[in-house]
């Protein structure tokens, strides 16, 4: 059973007790001039706060300036103030009369409020100075999602922290996915599946729980929520149909936290559903269908934010079967979105996933940017093009995805993972925020842009990531993960905001102001990124892990495999051939002076060198290192990093939550072995490969 | 829908029609004096033959030889007979008078006189002359069995040819897999899941099928069959219980047949069967316990062939739980089976499969042995050490197991290994006769014995192998992985009949006499086994294969892995060092001279070179070739050698029946394409390791 008031739950959200915290009284009194669904959401924040904090419990909610004359209170205010855009928000101390203080959260909106209301109690929680304080904070983007990989029968695909909280876990899962992958769909006549089927895929019973989880996302400022998989299988295809109260009931929850929802939709739905022979996109039929079926879904869920898509990749249907092009099956579907100020999110991950490893000529990296610049300028204004951070998959490092320094004329947002797929899987401590931030504020040089106004943060349209929330009792598999999704939120509202500064928030609010645990804390996550790409990945070859399931070390695992994935050593080198001259032309795809950083062997830098280029064991780095001897290295002190990340959480005994201690304690363990695995396998490998000794004579085996 | 007519199913118990054969009047009387179920089964076989053969459908049967006078007839009889041995038989030919003739098919039991008409139908079939003949045949060995991998839920371990014949496939089978995982058991109160589980687990609604099995093992002298999976889970432990009947009823069609029905059990069956909390074979509960078991299991099956268990390994319960040995284990079982006759199988396939690859000095080759040779003599006198062919498991190539040549004191079994799970896993053609051969003739010099007379075939008393049959129509995955199961028997049964004699019999009683058929069938049997040496595994190393699931190359597959499997491969050689001096001693298991020839680089044969040693690629082998060039050779020679079998089938075109013609020719393309992946995944990953060119210059990618 889950225990809700535990610290493991409550995550960054809990409240401590502080009785003599001097701002402790404006929370006894509320002004509060209107209602709304919002606007109670802030205000049972507001309430739980003051429940953690206080040992008193009566809180009174005023509605009348007059009736908090001479108090001190807490003001939630909508104005008109065109400083104040995307659901920004002001927090003003004032003092009105000697005994009468106002600490005002002001916005254009409700959503605005319900944000100032979280930042205001991130403040209190920080002990921050507000005597005078006038704070203006407007998110930098409008649209700020998370994605789901959560499957409606409670499965989570690359989910690392137990099943979906949105979907009830399917009694009979598994015979309703055969039946699915047979049958295809349920408009069979067939009443006993349908009762099955009906019996069978539900929302999840904890209700409340899912309310948690939108009170999570809401107070770091994420709006909008794609709630099932990319994969959109025959089941998850009713939810636009017999399955819509599924959305209906988990919108209605998002809704009173500002989180619009968003759907996943197969691309051949109307061939699933029994309806059309074809899903093409320019048939007549086919636009129709859509249009009346987003008709129906909007009947129902009024605020819905729109569809994502991922088509034509990795097995799923799309335009290319109709001989269409993206824009074309984008377009369509946003047509139909239109009418209802719904968003089409298409994403680019779009590449042959059958190639064959012995043609050196084929380059997955380069698949985005040749399928999508050639329609720049063809997608409707409500397309937004969904582009991972980099041209591979989510690896620990890659370059920045060339489709960000180009596409002008289309909507362009960024996709981030939090859910750790090639990262540890939440077994492994990896803070992922500094790796974000590098992406963003990489310039993109578009248009002969300057670094910082062609930085990767100042070309996209909005930000949306893969999430890493499952219904375990600390919501993330591993509790140090929640500083991802914490982290997530508050880039994805500023990216400006400095690694550092995010960490010591969630480190306060999360564990309190102890100097021992937020320096421990902050040493273990800021290391964290660093060390697992150390005992990992070198010099940004990636992929060297165990097909499938992506944990662990396998270097040869994605060697021979047709998904384009791989490292191409031999005894005399190693790394990819991507430049213009001698290669597969990748770096071609850069602005300069991108382009020539990448495709010259002497100015590419050494974390990337060898996703750009194939070189000896004996080529030196910038470090001065050669190849094989950083190999080593790296992976022996990506190891000794793990040792000292579990010695000072080790330090933390006694003094922070018994279970949060212990749990984390277990995944350390853990990733110790894990990346004893990994530092023994990949020194091995090159070892016995190269056959050149390491210089400082450490054991490989 | 199975076609039961066709060629797929009837495989070489098809007869083909020939009116004109001289033999065919003897069919059409047959003198039997006495009857009994198993000789109702020998006249059915003698009917089919005859309706299949003749258009004339009336056959007479007599049941007194005053009715035979003056005709052509064939007559079987029990006799006393010393030089029958084993359930052997004879078949004498006698011209009585100048119209009465006689075929008599004689034996001392009502088995042996069902094998002597299969062995007469053969020799109907392949027309050899019978004027005058008199033909004794006697098993060299009394137990000859198969070991199913089947589930109760209708899956089978390492089956390549549909689900199991034996066990319906079970409508819930997920779920209560699941559920017998978590609960362990169906103890629990639970009426709902009781209803399942008993509505679940069925034996195979097809019984005529089960029949039609039993026919073809019984036709090849097969006279035991254990019938379940040797990894016993929960759900199966419910064959010695409430499950009985399942049991019960395919052992009653076997019965008919000669064959024997075994149940493999769960060494822990006392706690999962919610019964004891120990299974301590010194027990005196546990003693009861499987003592009144075995009674009741007798009182319902009284003609069980015994029990089978596999303990101690990969996971599977046994005596070293309790501190107990093996010896402690078998005996306790075997005393509760031996008022009843029962036999106890106990497998030698023990060994640490969670060892550490960094760990050069384990050995899983070594385990058995080791675990096994201080017991002998303490075994009773009904256990039957089963004894895999190698002492590693079922590679295209291996040493004999070294306890074969100790352990006198001790009933040793041989196991094989049918279902193709690294030999081509009847996608590809291998037929594994010739390498059984070999094995069988391998001399082990125990107690300084000769050549032959120490040979494995010698030391055993008895053969066992894991059967490649499931429910696909043609009943092996692969029609030709047929005669891997016809040939088993054979050599079962008598293991001096040639490869060629066996191959010859199993193309004219399968395809008939066509001369080019024979020739290009034959040529592709003959070669297969080589060939998938040549492009998968060089030199006795193994293993280079995907881990898991065991199909298709991956060099490193298991180079990193727990389970002993090394290939040890590095950028100047590779292989295994076994050897006494400067390995792991496994070489010192063998009597000599086979020791020495194992142990000394100069006197191993290139065969199992690198089983046994670890040498540089640029080690010349006893063939004048170097072994990287080996390498090379052998995987460009394997793959043409598949492209030769595709020619010779494709002559077959319009001369054999169609399905089949279609079929194996989709198998052989499969076939063909990985042998490709083989060929360059594997040259390409030494090629890139060792740096050396091909001598050849032929395409490494």
């Amino acid at each position: 059973m889950i225990n809700k008031k535990s610290k493991l739950y409550l995550g960054w959200l809990s409240h401590s007790k502080s009785e003599n915290s001097k701002y402790k009284k404006y929370l006894e009194n509320i002004l509060v001039l209107y209602k709304s669904e919002i606007i109670d959401s802030a205000l049972s924040e507001i309430r739980r706060a003051f429940e953690q904090i206080s040992n008193n419990k009566s809180q009174a909610i005023y509605e009348n300036e007059k009736d908090v004359k001479g108090i001190e209170y807490i003001k939630l205010e909508k104005v008109q103030d065109d400083a104040l855009i995307n659901d920004g928000y002001k927090i003003k101390h004032e003092i009105i009369s000697e005994k009468e203080k106002c600490i005002s959260v002001l916005a254009n909106s409700d959503i605005g409020i319900l944000y100032g209301v979280f930042a205001l109690l991130r403040l209190f929680e920080q002990n921050k100075q507000l005597e005078g304080i006038q704070i203006i904070d407007n998110p930098k983007k409008a649209i700020r999602i998370i994605n789901h990989w959560d499957n409606m029968d409670g499965t989570i695909e690359r989910g690392f922290a137990g099943a979906s909280v949105l979907f009830e876990s399917c009694r009979n899962k598994d015979i309703m996915k055969d039946v699915m992958d047979v049958i295809g769909g349920i408009t069979a006549t067939n009443n006993a599946l349908r009762k099955a089927f009906n019996d069978d895929y539900k929302v999840a019973s904890d209700l409340d729980r899912i309310n948690d989880y939108a009170r999570m996302l809401s107070s770091v400022g994420i709006n909008g929520a794609i709630i099932n998989n990319t994969n959109v299988h025959a089941a998850e295809t009713y939810l636009i149909d017999n399955k819509i109260n599924i959305v209906k009931t988990i919108s209605e929850i998002f809704d009173r936290w500002g989180i619009k929802t968003y759907l996943s939709i197969n691309f051949a739905a109307p061939i699933t559903l029994g309806d059309l022979q074809t899903s093409d996109p320019l048939d007549n039929d086919v636009i129709e269908w859509w249009k009346r079926k987003t008709e129906y879904v909007y009947s129902v869920i009024p605020n819905l934010g729109g569809f994502m898509v991922k088509a034509d990749s990795e097995g799923r249907p799309g335009p290319f079967t109709y001989g269409r092009n993206h824009a074309d099956g984008a377009n369509m579907l946003a047509s139909a979105l239109s009418p209802y100020g719904g968003r089409l999110i298409w994403r680019c991950f779009v590449y042959n996933c059958k190639q064959d490893w012995r043609d050196h000529s084929i380059d997955r990296a380069k698949a985005a940017y040749d399928c999508f610049t050639p329609l720049d300028g063809q997608f409707l204004d409500n397309v937004y093009l969904q582009i991972k951070n980099g041209p591979m998959d989510f690896q620990v490092r890659e370059p920045i995805s060339p489709l960000f320094g180009v596409m002008d004329k289309t909507n362009k947002l960024m996709e981030f993972q939090i859910t750790q797929e090639y990262t540890g899987q939440q077994k492994h401590v990896c803070f992922l925020i500094p790796w974000w931030k590098e992406i963003l504020s990489t310039p993109t040089y578009a248009n002969h842009g300057k670094t910082n106004e062609s930085s990767v943060a100042n070309r996209i349209d909005g930000i949306a990531a893969i999430v890493n929330v499952g219904n375990d009792e600390n919501w993330t598999g591993h509790f140090l993960a929640q500083a991802n999704l914490y982290g997530y939120g508050r880039l994805a509202w500023n990216s400006d905001i400095s690694s550092e500064e995010i960490v010591e928030e969630w480190i306060s609010l999360t564990f309190g102001h102890n100097p021992i645990v937020v320096k421990n804390v902050k040493d273990i996550l800021m290391n964290s990124w660093d060390a697992y790409e150390k005992y990992t990945s070198p010099l940004g070859i990636g992929w060297m892990v165990a097909a499938g399931h992506h944990y662990g070390p396998d270097v040869d695992g994605y060697e021979f495999s047709p998904w384009g994935t791989y490292h191409r050593a031999d005894c005399r080198g190693i790394g990819i051939d991507r430049t213009l001259e001698s290669g597969t032309g990748y770096a071609g795809q850069y602005n300069e002076p991108l382009k020539s950083q990448y495709n010259d062997l002497e100015a590419c830098s050494d974390e990337l060198l060898l996703f750009f280029h194939h070189v000896p064991y004996t080529h030196v780095l910038k470090s001065g290192k050669t190849v094989i001897q950083h190999i080593y290295d790296t992976h022996f002190e990506g190891f000794e990093a793990v040792e000292v990340f579990a010695n000072k959480w080790k330090g933390l005994k006694g003094i922070i939550d018994e279970k949060v201690y212990e749990h984390v304690l277990e995944r350390l363990n853990i990733q110790l072995n894990s990346a004893r695995d990994w530092r023994d396998q990949v020194n091995t490998y090159f070892y016995r490969m190269s056959g050149i000794e390491d210089e400082k004579k450490r054991k490989i085996y």
